[in-house]
Parts: C-alpha cells; structure tokens; sequence
C-alpha cells in the first residue's frame, strides 16, 4: 500500500497539479463518453476522479470493475475542473483527480440502503447496519462534530488546572433516584453491583480526598423507559469542585460552552447567560427549561378572571389556584375550534382540566364559547393580554403548578406550529434557585429536585422539619433552547444537615446508613465547601448538530426497546454463565 | 468566601511579600514558643503559616483551635524563612505564610490514621477509607500524573486525526475469551447484555464505516480472578486504523509514547523501540514480554547436554526437546543449595520438572550434584555460557515452550534477587510475529494467542486447515520493563478468511454466526484494511509512577475479591429489583 498523501475531503488549492494518493469508497461510477467518473469518499467528504483509457488504459479497466462501496486507493493529479463543470454542492467541486492508477483493495455486495443523506430508512434498517448508515456524510459529520465538542471542553477544563478522574463503573446501588441497571457477583453469590446513574457521591469523595477541580466525561446509567433524548447509557460532563461558589462554578461553565460555541460552531456568545429564578421561569413560561427564543409569555389573568360569571375561572381563584393567559397573535385564523380541542386533549396530560380559549375578532370583539361570561372585563383583559384582531387568548384555571405547567406546554407547541423559533439561535439561560423538593403523590411523600446532596438555602434551613415545600436550594440548571442541557448544585458538607435532608425524603437512620453510611461518615473529615454540575454531552452534541434525537450523535445507540439490532444485545446466556453468578431466571407471567 | 490566590505546593519566588489566599487542610499544627504553626495541604503539596498572637490576635485564637485536617482558609503574606528555618525536603521550603485571618471552614474527627506517606496501614482500610487515603501526597500525586498521561495520549491522537468515538458498554455477551460481566435486561425478559471486554467489534465496524482513525479511553471488563495487576475494570487506550502497516500502526504508536514520557517524566525517549520477534524473545528471554533491563540471557546447550551422562539432560535432547541454562554471574555465594531447592520448585508452576544446577568454583571446576556428569564437556559448557569463578549456571530440560517458559521466570526473580535491574530506566520493546493460536490442552482445541479477528501473515494462510501451529500472526506487543503494556495486530478483512479462522478455533458455521453474524456480514459491504492496538492505561500509569500494583493509581479500586469496603459493593438488593429483572438468587450450595 502506498500512503495516503490527503483526504479525498481535503482536496484543495493547496494540492493543485501535486500528485495525490487517496483511499476511500467508490460513492458512484458512471461511464459518461469512454471515461470513467468515480466519487470517491472518504470521512472528510468526497472527490471526483476521472479516468482516461486513452491515458492509461490499465486503470481505466480496474476503475471499470469498480461498483458502489468498494474500497480502493487512487493515485493521481490534481487538476482545475473546467468553469462548466464546476460543482458547487461539493466542498471539493472546483478540483478533479486525473486517476492514473487504482488498486481495489476489497471489493462489496450492493448494500441495502444507499449511502446518501436524506434516505427514507427504517430506524430499524439504519441501527441493523449502523456500521453503513455511519458512511452517510450527515453521520460522520455528526460524530466528528462530536469529537471536536469533547475535545473543545477538555481543553477549557485542562486549562483551569481541572483533573480527568476515572471513577468505577461497578458500583453500588442506590435506589433513590431511577432505576438501576444491575450486575450479579460471581464471587460474593446474591450481590450485585449496579452501573452508576452518576458518579455524584464519589465526586464529593473526590473532593473532600483533596483533589478541588474534577472533571469526567462519564457514562451514566439509567433503566427507565426510553424516549427521543434519552438512552439507556449516556454520557456526562461531569464535573466538581472545591471552594467555589454557585456563581463562580456558572461562571467556568459559561467559559466553558463560550469555547464549545467558538470551535464547534464558530460562534461567540455574550457572557454572562441570563439569570431567571426557577419562580420566574414557571410563572412566565410555565416551565423550568423555557424556551426563550420566541416570547409568546404566560400572564396572570387571575384577578381578571375572578371577576367575572365563568365558572371555572372563579372556582379556580376561590380554590386559591390561578388563571394563566397566553396571546397567540394573530393566529386566530390557524387555529379551528377543532385544532384549539385538540390543544384542550393535549393539556390533559398535564393533569389539566382543559383548555378555554377566546378569539379577537376583526373588529375587536371577543368570540368563542366562553366569550359571552367576559362582558364586564373585556377591556381590561385584552388590556392585559396585549389582545388584538386575530389573536386567540388561551387559558388554563387551576392550582398554580398544574396551570403554568399546561399552559408551558401549550406555549412550546403552539410556538413550535406558529414558526416562531428561530432555528439558527442558541439560547442559554440559568435557572436558579430551585425549590429543594417535589412532593411526590405517588410515594406520599417528599423526593428530590435535584438529589439529596444538594444544600439548601441557609435561611431556608429552619424550615427542613416543618416546610420542607418551603426550602428552596442552591441549585441550578443550564438550559438551551428549552432543553435541560445540566444542572448542579452546592452540595452538602456537614452530616448534620445530610442527616437532616434524609429525614426530609423519609429515611430512617438505618436506611440512610445502609445506603449512604460511607458518605454520612466521610462528612465528619474534614468536608471542604463544594459544588459541580453535570451536563448532558448527547443532547449538546445533538442541539449543536441540529438534530431532534440524540441517536444522531451517537455511534451505535439502542432503539426504542433498549435493544441493539446489529449485535443482538441483550441475548440469552449458557446456563453455565447464569450457574456461575448463582442466579436463574423466572418465567414472568403477567 | 475569598477566592483562593494560589495553591499551597505552588508558593514561590513569584508570590514573595504578596497577600494571598489559600484554602486547605490542616496537616500539621504546632505550638511553639508561643507562634502556632500550620502546614497547610492542598492537591499541589504543603506550605507552613505561622500565626503571631502580637500580630493578629484574633487569627491567632482561631489558628490554636484547628486540629489535624481542619479544612480552613487563610489569608496572609508570604514572607522568606531565615536560612536556618528553610526546610529542604518541602518544594515550598524556602518560604512561609505570615498569617492574618483564618477562617474554619469545617471541622474534622481524628482521622483513623494519619495523612502522610510511607504509613504502614492495611490494604482494607486504606480502601474503606479510600477519600482518606488519597489525601496522601503520594496518591494525589499519582492521580494528577494519571491525568496528566491521559491528557498527553489524548493530544497527540487529536493532532493526529484519530477520532475520539464512544461505544456502549451495554453490549453483547461473546464468550470467546474471559468471562463476561452480565447485565440483566428488564425489558427482555431472560436476556442480558454484557459489560465489554473490549471494543474490539465495534472498532473494526467504526473503520469499515469509515471514520478511518478511532480512538477511546474506555473501560473494558472482565470477570476473573484478580492479581496485583488485575482489576475486574481496567481502562484501555483503544486505536484501531484504516489504511495503515502494522510498521505505521508501531510508529504512531512510539510517537505518542514519547510524547507521554516528555510531558509526564520530562524523558526523552529514543526512537523507534527495538522490535524483537517472539520465537526470538522465547528463545533469548524464556518470555514474550522480556524485561531487557538487564541480560543474562538463556543460553541454548542442548547439543552439549547431549553428549554427557546427565539422564534428564539427554532424555529432553532426545524427546525432540531443549536444555536451555542461564548464567547467574557472580552468585554462587549467593545462591547456597537452599536458596536453588527453593527456584527448583519454583518452576514447578510452570510445568518444568526441576531446576539443574551447577556453580563454578574459585579454580573454576565445576561442582554441585551434577557436575560429576559434565566431565567431557565442561570446558565446552563452560565456554558457551561463559562460565567463571563464582557464578552459577542453572538448566531447564524440557520440550522448546516448558523450558524457556520455566528459565524465563527464573531470570526474571534472579535478576530482581540478584538486584540486576536499573530501575530508573524505561525499556520499551516490541515483540512482532506472534503464534497465530496456542494449544489449550484443557478444552482440547486451539485458541487464538490474540484474539479471532488477528490477520495472519499472508504466506502461513494455506496452513490455517492442516498446520494451525505454524501459522503466524501480524500482531505485536509492546513491552515495557517486563510487563505487556499492549497489544495490536492488523484485522482480517474478508469474509472467507474470518470463518477459516473461526473454524480452526471450533467454531461451526452456526455458532460462528451466532455470535459473529454481524461482523461476518459487515465483511461483505467493503471492508477496508484495519488495524489498531490498545494500552493498558492503568498498567502505564502503574510503570510511570514506579509503583507494583495498579491500585495506587485508580481512584477507587476493588480489593482482592472484587470488591469495595468504602461503599459496600458489591451489595443485596431488593426482591422488587430481582422482581423486575425476572430473576432469581439460586441457593449455591458447593
């Protein structure tokens, strides 16, 4: 073999009238007037060389033999294609290769899907034959752009005297939290291990061990249902440290995706990002990750709509609940009354009653069901909705969370159907402040926002006992175009407060011992000030890219059952294998 | 807070008469003379304050409360000791804090032994205190060197072009090879993923996808027995190429270890490495990772050995095999005929049947049990392994592969007994042309010496039915000091070849395909020439830092039985967690 002189990808002004020596796959092979035309390819992109039986007949007759997905070295010069036959889709369509010699190297049976961008593919299909659906030039270009995102962070992170600390992927299972994917002992018969959902304790390890500034790029574990952004593994930016504060660790992590924006995107961003306390962010976009690319607020109609004969409205406010307005402008054409009991199902979800909405006619007139109950405080309301010919006023009347919750939801649909989302922004924005804690029905009890470790407010402390609903938290999330892109927070150091947040989510001494005994005794050594965040590589790999799923960023993803299709993972085992962890599997029937 | 203004082990020159602000753990505090003195640690090393009640009063009062590993802030200036206060054996010894304020920042129990090195605490709580243990200047130490490694392998291969590509660890079980860690899945019922014994597959389908250069570090897995080296996760420098000679895989290779040994011990290492092949190394060293530290090679006298009277001597020569001795200059005062009683049973492990020896003494006759048989030919042996006064000469007679093997791990312990090895110096070799397949007399079939997808050396292919033990390989391992610090080879690349090979090693057409199917397809649709290696990272790390167990280089390591005292892993877990995965803990009653 000789060697490879340039990428095919690569070809340019610089290589003019130089001979080259390529390698790549035969991307197509078309006989055009006795000449042989071959798009070779390769990951950086693809050239086109031109072979000439008239000029060398030997290569001609290989070029001619080659079809689609055979892999060959080329040699041969570089030449300016004539102004004519200029292609401008082509990175490289100014330049052409006068092929003078081809080896084939390995040769390929017609593969099942064409490898171009913008086939209509099974995702079943495209996982079955990732290792092809890899060879589309979106693909490649994804993981490259992957690449280059990982390296941009770990340089930042090298630069700010941050360590690369390996923590072990067989850990102990914690049942806070999500569900554990597990992994049985041989040698300890009936134990598990269980693959970390973070390596959050040990970092905190880390910390009060001394080493103040650590970072991971980690794979995390979660057994959970599966949807567009999330896998069964996925990889975090992962990341701790000693002595700083909330604002000073948002500071480095700002630094820290400027320079991600700068290499990856070519982009400079304006620091510092907005702040938004987590109060703020539900009562106007009735989300804690808003998208705030398109305006389109949440407004407060309670007062309003107390006034008026609408019972909903009414029972709402007496009920101590709220009534939450948005104004779609100009959109009451686009939406039908079948279109608007379509949103109205689709709150539902949200544990919403429904969805009342009114319309502004062309003479300013409110329209619809629920019109004829605002006699007395039209005015007042499209005063406040900033309501105008052709808007419709959507409304949701409940408990303050179910109510902004819904009508956030409606926003970011209703935002994403009216078009106003500007593709090309990338909006950042902290959250901060949080509450410490989410009542969960389910348990009957209190859980995490964040996770137990996180330190709430000082003057929120007293509360713990009493009010933990009232206890808000250092903690914060970096959101991006209404994506949680991560989140911290200051942890816990002392184990008199972790004791204290224990008790909070409803743990026993003992059980809080059993599970968390090593941390609650590392906490009595010497426990420095700390804080970290962690951020999702996949989904900031996937908004960069510009994509909807995160199985675009990521070599060889599970599909929506957790199952690989190429290699057949998971599979059955030998009964040796399952004999030697001491374990056997049940028949489940359900 | 304050922010800090430098890290204690970086105190110096520069910082002379400046306020700064450091933040740390009390090392050490000390009343002398009315001062209180405190070294203070950080990750970087250790500086001493000294807190003057006449000066600041206040500081003073806090500093005398602080006990060992305090955590706590200080403010001062740094001033230059008297000459006869400089401390040599502290980096920051020339200078110390004037301290002016101090604040606590949490307070700590008495340790459960004390943070410094060269303490003499037991291998279990050292790990059940691991976040302890790693306050040691010598762990940090290795940690931040670990870091500094990975940093250095990661920007050489990202100037290089390799790309930077995750694979999963949810992946499927292959029981080609060690035992696997299996992952119950809760979706598929009775079916499990397997933790990766490496990516090898899955590298090999990154190239035929086309992304031409790949690496990762990424943990493998791998359900053995553990030793000193062995850890149930151990992390692989992970490469695999297109395009490339197993020649260009070696030189990228030297280059980014070079790279390594100037940024991690400032060395500058001398290229290329010297390659060696295996049937030399076996021959020479009785090994196929020699330690060429030192010589004292085995000397081939199995013609000579021939000609005495020596029964075992003559029945190997005779049985088609070898007498290999070695010459342990200078030893025979050393090695009294307990001392050789001890490496005869020694080499017992190694299948050998004993350990002949014969010791020259100071008129250079040979003497020992069996030097009355050498009378014919003990000038002729003494000259072949150049035999004096003093030395000793010790003799494996066996088939080719017992007896190098057995006089292999005897040179290795001589020379480490006998105090032969530099060990300040870093000897990196390559061993080239490997056996394609061992025999493995237990299972009664041949197994690959590297893995199945190892490319053979093209003109041993028509041996690959008949002969399998004379077919060799393109791999190469690269040693450093004795120890396997990695191995690569070029891959098969056809279909045909790839199921030759799966049948030399037992497999049918089926069981090929079960387990194989997708990489044996992927064969099919233009398959590029690959190759690549991976390097034990926490090998290299062990060597670089001088250390003999990779534990002093992992943060949180398992112990001997796979398991870890900090967090109680591996742990039971709940019937519902069992429930849920349909299985079951089977009684193993043994």
């Amino acid at each position: 073999m000789a060697k490879r002189t340039v990428y095919c990808g690569r070809v340019s002004e610089e290589y003019l009238d130089q001979k080259v020596t390529l390698k790549g796959w035969v991307q197509k092979r078309r006989d055009l007037g006795g000449l042989i035309f071959i798009d070779l390819r390769d990951r950086e992109g693809i050239v086109q060389v031109v072979f000439n039986p008239e000029e060398s007949k030997a290569a001609w007759e290989i070029a001619d033999q080659c079809r689609s997905e055979y892999v060959v070295e080329i040699t041969g010069t570089v030449i300016r294609r004539d102004a004519g036959s200029v292609n401008k889709k082509m990175a490289t369509g100014e330049f052409e290769i006068k092929g003078e010699d081809i080896t084939i190297l390995n040769s390929a049976k017609t593969p099942p899907f064409s490898i171009e961008d913008e086939q209509n593919i099974s995702d079943e299909v495209r996982l079955k034959y990732r290792y092809m659906d890899l060879r589309r030039p979106k693909m490649a270009k994804n993981l490259i752009m992957r690449h280059r995102l990982t390296q941009s962070v770990r340089r930042f992170l090298d630069n700010n005297d941050f360590l690369d600390i390996e923590t072990p992927y067989l850990a102990k299972s914690t049942p806070e939290g999500a569900r554990d994917y597990l992994v049985p002992s041989r040698v300890h018969a009936g134990h598990f291990y269980a693959l970390p959902q973070s390596p959050q304790i040990l970092k905190q390890l880390l910390m009060t061990a001394g080493f103040d500034r650590y970072y991971q790029i980690v794979r995390c574990f979660r057994d959970e249902d599966l949807r567009g952004d999330r896998q069964p593994e996925f990889t975090q930016i992962d990341i701790e440290t000693s002595f700083l504060t909330a604002e000073e660790i948002q500071e480095y992590t700002e630094q820290m995706i400027a320079q991600v924006m700068k290499d990856v995107r070519g982009v400079e961003v304006t620091l510092p990002f907005p702040r938004m306390t987590w109060d703020d962010a539900m009562e106007r976009y009735g989300s804690d990750k808003p998208d705030t690319r398109f305006d389109m607020e949440l407004i407060d109609v309670t007062e309003i709509a107390a006034a008026t004969d609408f019972k909903v409205f009414r029972m709402a406010s007496d009920n101590g609940g709220v009534v939450k307005a948005l104004n779609a402008k100009g959109a009451a054409d686009k939406y039908s009354r079948k279109e608007l009991d379509r949103l109205g199902q689709f709150v539902g979800q949200f544990g919403a009653k429904g969805l009342a909405w009114i319309k502004v006619d062309e003479n300013g007139e409110l329209t619809g069901p629920i019109a004829k109950f605002m006699g007395g405080v039209s005015d007042e309301l499209k005063k406040a909705t900033n309501a105008e010919a052709g808007d419709v006023l959507m409304f949701a009347a409940d408990q303050f969370l179910t109510a902004v919750t819904a009508l956030g939801a409606v926003r970011s649909k209703v935002g994403k159907e009216l078009g106003l989302i500007d593709e090309d922004r990338f909006d950042y924005l902290w959250i901060v402040d949080w509450p410490q804690f989410e009542y969960d029905q389910e348990l009957g009890r209190y859980v995490s926002a964040h996770h137990p470790f996180t330190m709430p407010m000082e003057k929120d402390i007293p509360n713990l006992k009493e009010h933990p609903e009232k206890v808000y938290a250092q903690a914060y999330d970096i959101v991006l175009n209404g994506y949680e892109l991560g989140g911290g927070s200051i942890r816990i150091n002392t184990r008199e407060l972790q004791e204290q947040v224990f008790e909070t989510l409803g743990f026993t001494r003992e059980s809080a011992n059993e599970q968390f005994g090593f941390l609650l005794e590392a906490l009595d050594y010497g426990f420095p000030p700390i804080g970290g965040i962690a951020l999702g590589l996949d989904r900031f790999a996937m908004l960069l890219a510009g994509e909807d799923n995160i199985r675009e960023v990521i070599a060889f993803p599970k599909n929506g059952k957790a199952a690989d299709p190429m290699s057949d993972a998971p599979s059955t085992v030998s009964p040796l294998q399952l004999y030697e962890l001491s374990i056997d599997v049940t028949n489940v029937e359900e």
